[in-house]
C-alpha cells in the first residue's frame, strides 16, 4: 500500500507486524492502557555485585530483549563491555532496544548480529559500520527507528518491553538511587534512561563511583533498580560533550544562521514568554547567540528553552533571558555541571519531552525549533536517517516530536559538496512536510504553501529572499545536476516509525 | 480462623475479600506484576476548567474510587468542597480511598456516609465523629486500614484502583505542573500524593495559585495531569503544621524521652551514618534534642533521617549532623518551607518510603524507629488504631512500615490519666510485636525477649531499670487497676491489613 505521503510500504508488513500507515500530524485524544513491570521485591541488602558477568548470569536469558541509553555518546564504556560478555556468553535472539546508538558502539553490534546474539533492534538510529551493515541487509528482521517521543510511547504501551535494562550512571549508591549530574563522567540529565528505569523488570546499573546512602539527588531511585555493579570508569568525559561548542565560523553556516534568526524574530512567535527548541552543533550555538541579541534588543524573555541543551542555553538562563530550561539531555560539560546547581534546569524524562500519548508533553508547548536536515523534498518532507548512496546514517531523535512546534524551521544547506539538500523526493521521509513550516538555505527560505500567515510575515525581509520549494530544488540542480537514481532490492532493512506508532516509511537493502 | 498471632478473623471475611492472615513481618522476594492507569491523550491546550462542579461532572460516575491526600492537615480546604459537591449532585456508591483522613473531614464524610454517597473506604486513619459512626455500623462495608507502605503496595498492584484524584497543590501551571513546597499553603513533600499522581486514571489538581508555564520543580509532572482548577484557597497555613513545633516541658515525657535518647545511644546502632525516624509532636522534638546533643558529644553523624520532619530534623542537617534527610510529608512550616532551598533534602514518595512490595524502600535502611502506642501488650503488640472505649480513633501511618527499623523503640506512659496503656492484650492489633524491640515508659524500660542482644547492652544504664513487659503491665494495674472488658457485636466495622495485605486484625462494632 502507499501511506498518505505517498511512500510504499509493502502489504506483508503493514500485516504481520500490524501496522497501520502514516496518515496524519495529529494524534487525537485516544483512551491508552498503559502497562508496568513485573518486579521483585527486595528488602535492604546491599544490591551490589561483583562483577558485569555475575550481573548478566543472574538476569539475561536467551530471546530477551535489552536496553541502554545514549548519554555518554562517544565517550561510552558501558555498551562494550556488557555487549562483549554477552557474546562471549554465547547468548542468541536477543532484542537491542537502546535510547540510541552511537559510533562507538558501531563494531560490537555488528559482531553481535553476525553471530546471532542480536536479531532485532530497534533505535534512534545508527551510523557507520553497523549503518552499513544493516543497510547491506545484515540484519533478518527489518530495525525499527523511533523518536524519542515515539521510544517513550512504545515503552509505555508494552511495544517495547525491556527485560534487562543496562544503565550507566556516574554515580549510585548500594540501593541504586543514582543521578547523571556528579561523578567523574556526569552528562546532566538521564532523560532517555528514566523511561528504562521505569518500565524495564529488571534494571541494573553500571557506575564508577559508588556513593554513601542515599544517594540524593535520585533521578533514579532505589525502588526502581535490581542490581548495582561497579567497574573502572563508565565513561570518557572528554567524549561525552557531542561535538561543538563554539559556534561556527563557517560563512555559510553563519549565513543559514542568521537568515534562521530573521525568522524568529519576524515570526508571530518572537514575543514575551516565547519557547524554542535549538539543538545541537555549531550552526546551533550561532543561532542561539543571535538568538541572545534580539531577545536584549527586543527586551523579550523566553518562558523555556527544550531539548538536548548546550551551555550557551544555560548562559541565556543565568542572564535571566529564559525563566526555564528543560532538559532531557545535555550536549556538553557546562550544561551538565550546571543542572545540579541550577534550581531553574528541569531534568524531564522522555515522555514528558515529546510522547504524543501521555497527557501533555513539553514539545506540544513549543513555539519554535531549529531542525537539520540530510535532505528535504518538494514536499517538505524531511530526511535525517539515509546518506546520499541510501546507506542509514543518521538518527531520529527528537526531530519528529520538535517539529510539531508551532514554528518548525529545517536549517540546510543548498548543496553539500556535489550533493543537493533539496530534492524531489527525499530517499527516506522521517518528517512530513505537514509539520515543517520554514526552510532556510544559506542562498533564501521557503515557507510551506499551507502557512499563508508566515508568507505574510516575512516575505519582506531585508537580505531574506522568500522562494517556492520548488524553486530552491532547481537552484540545487543547477549547482550540483541531477544525482543518478539510487538502486534498492526489494528486502526492507528497516522500517521508520512516525511518532504515533504508524509507518511512515521503510528502507530497503542497497544495490552494490 | 485465628491468625499468627492468635487474632480472630471471621473466616467469610477471609473467603469472600480474599484475604490471607497475617503470618510474618518478612515480606520476602516475590515476583510482583504492578498496574498501570489508562491514560487519555492530550496535546497543547489548557487543562484548566473554570469550576470544581465542572471538573466533577467531566470526571465522576458512580461507583468509583476516589481519592485525595492528606498534606495539608487540619488545614485542608480541598476535602470539604469537593466532597460538598459530590454529596449535593447526588453521586452514590463511591468508594474513598485517601492517604488519610484529618479531623476537618469528619463530618462531611458521615454525611456522605449517611446518604450513600460513599459506600467504602480506604484509609490510614480515622477519628472523631467519623471513628465513631464507623465503630458504631454507620458503613455497611469494612473500613480497610492499611500503612502508608501498603496503600502505596495496594495502588501499586490494583488492590486500589483509584479513578479519579482530587489532590490539592499550593501552586500548578495550567498543564498541571506542581509542588508542594511553594505558596501560601505550601506544606513541603508531596509524598503521598505521588502514588495517586501515578497511578489514578484521571487526575485533578486544585490549586489557588496558577504560574507560569512550566512551573518547576515539578513533584507532580504535567504527563500525569488531567484537569486543573482555580479555587480561593487550598488550606489554612496555620493549620497545615501538626501540632507541637516546641518540645515538651511535661516531666513525665521528657523523662521517656531522656531514656528513648539513652536506648538508642546505648544501642549498637549510635554510630557514624547510623539512620532514624523520630516522627512529630513535642516529645518527638524533645529526643531530637537530647539525640542532638549526645551526636555533638560522641562525634556521630546521621546518614538520613526519614519519615514525616521537622524543624528540628533540619537543624540538625543545616548543622551538618544529618547528611540527607527524607521527606515523604512534613510536619511544620521549618521543614516545608527549607524543602527547596536545602538540595540534601530529597522528596520521597510513599512506595520509596515504605513499601514493602518494591526493590527496596527506605524504612529497609532505617536504623532506629520512635514510634508511640495508644495501647501496647505483653506481646509487644501495639494499637494505635481503637481508644480505649473500642471506638475508632487513630491512623497507622507509617506505624507498621517503620517498625521494621532494627532498633524500634515505642515510648509510651504506663497510664494515661485512669486507663492502662501497657495491657495484656490490646484491643486492636496494628503493628505486631516481633516488630517492635524496646518499650520504653517513664518508669524504666521493657526489652523484647528475642533481643538478648539488646538486653545486654542496656541492662546496666544508670537511672534506666529494665522490666519485663509483664513486670510493666503489673505496674499499670496496680496504678489503675484492671479496666472492664469492652463489649463488641458480631459485625466487623473495620479491618487492619499489615503492610503485605495480609489481615493482621479486625475492628468489631461497638455495643453501647
Amino acid at each position: 500500500m502507499k501511506n498518505k505521503i505517498n511512500r510504499n510500504i509493502p502489504d506483508e508488513i503493514m500485516r504481520e507486524q500490524g501496522y497501520t500507515g502514516f496518515d496524519s500530524v495529529e494524534f487525537g485524544n485516544p483512551d491508552i492502557q498503559r502497562v508496568a513491570p513485573k518486579v521483585t521485591a527486595t528488602t535492604g541488602n546491599s544490591k551490589v555485585v561483583a562483577s558485569l558477568a555475575e550481573v548478566i548470569e543472574k538476569t539475561l536469558h536467551n530471546g530477551m530483549t535489552i536496553s541502554f541509553h545514549h548519554h555518554f555518546r562517544e565517550g561510552d564504556y558501558v555498551f562494550n563491555q556488557v555487549m562483549r560478555l554477552i557474546i562471549d556468553n554465547g547468548y542468541q535472539n536477543l532484542t537491542l532496544a537502546p535510547s540510541s546508538l552511537t559510533n562507538v558502539m558501531n563494531d560490537i553490534v555488528v559482531e553481535a548480529i553476525d553471530k546471532g546474539v542480536v536479531t532485532n533492534i530497534t533505535s534512534s538510529g545508527m551510523r557507520g559500520s553497523l549503518g552499513d551493515a544493516v543497510s547491506h541487509g545484515a540484519l533478518a528482521n527489518p530495525v525499527i527507528f523511533r523518536s524519542h517521543g515515539n521510544r517513550a510511547r512504545a515503552i509505555e504501551t508494552g511495544a517495547i518491553k525491556i527485560d534487562v535494562a543496562f544503565l550507566g550512571v556516574p554515580n549510585a549508591d548500594e540501593m541504586g538511587n543514582a543521578n547523571g549530574m556528579d561523578g567523574k563522567a556526569a552528562f546532566g540529565s538521564l532523560g532517555y534512561a528514566l523511561m528504562d528505569a521505569q518500565y524495564a523488570d529488571k534494571v541494573v546499573l553500571i557506575t564508577d563511583s559508588i556513593k554513601p546512602y542515599p544517594n540524593t539527588p535520585a533521578s533514579i531511585k532505589q525502588t526502581q533498580v535490581d542490581y548495582v555493579v561497579e567497574i573502572d570508569a563508565v565513561g570518557n568525559p572528554d567524549k561525552i560533550g557531542s561535538g561543538a561548542t563554539r559556534f561556527t565560523k563557517d560563512p555559510k553556516e553563519l549565513k543559514i544562521a542568521k537568515t534562521v534568526n530573521d525568522v524568529i524574530i519576524n515570526s508571530p512567535y518572537f514575543k514575551d514568554g516565547f519557547s524554542f527548541q535549538t539543538g545541537s552543533g555549531g550552526a546551533a550555538l550561532a543561532v542561539t547567540r543571535f538568538l541572545r541579541q534580539a531577545m536584549l534588543d527586543k527586551h523579550i524573555k523566553a518562558s523555556f528553552a527544550l531539548g538536548g541543551i548546550t551551555k550557551p542555553t544555560i548562559d541565556l538562563l543565568e542572564e535571566g533571558l529564559v525563566a526555564k530550561v528543560m532538559d532531557v539531555q545535555d550536549f556538553d560539560k557546562g550544561a551538565a555541571e550546571s543542572m545540579h546547581l541550577n534550581k531553574n534546569q528541569q531534568e524531564i524524562d522522555a515522555s514528558w519531552y515529546a510522547d504524543p500519548a501521555n497527557k501533555g508533553a513539553m514539545v506540544d508547548k513549543l513555539d519554535v525549533a531549529i531542525l537539520s536536515a540530510l535532505e528535504l523534498d518538494t514536499k517538505f518532507n524531511v530526511n535525517v536517517m539515509s546518506g546520499s548512496d541510501g546507506v542509514i546514517r543518521g538518527a531520529i531523535g527528537g526531530h519528529q516530536d520538535a517539529a510539531t512546534a508551532k514554528l518548525t524551521i529545517i536549517s540546510a544547506p543548498l548543496v553539500r559538496g556535489r550533493i543537493a539538500t533539496i530534492v524531489n523526493d527525499v530517499t527516506t521521509v522521517v518528517t512530513p512536510g505537514d509539520s515543517v513550516d520554514v526552510v532556510v538555505t544559506e542562498v533564501g527560505i521557503a515557507i510551506n504553501p499551507k502557512r499563508q500567515d508566515l508568507m505574510t510575515a516575512l516575505r519582506d525581509l531585508p537580505g531574506v529572499p522568500v522562494y517556492t520549494i520548488e524553486e530552491l530544488q532547481q537552484m540545487a540542480v543547477q549547482k550540483v545536476g541531477t544525482a543518478k537514481p539510487l538502486e534498492f532490492t526489494d528486502k526492507v532493512v528497516a522500517l521508520i516509525e512516525y511518532r504515533d506508532g504508524s509507518l511512515i516509511d521503510v528502507i530497503h537493502e542497497v544495490k552494490d
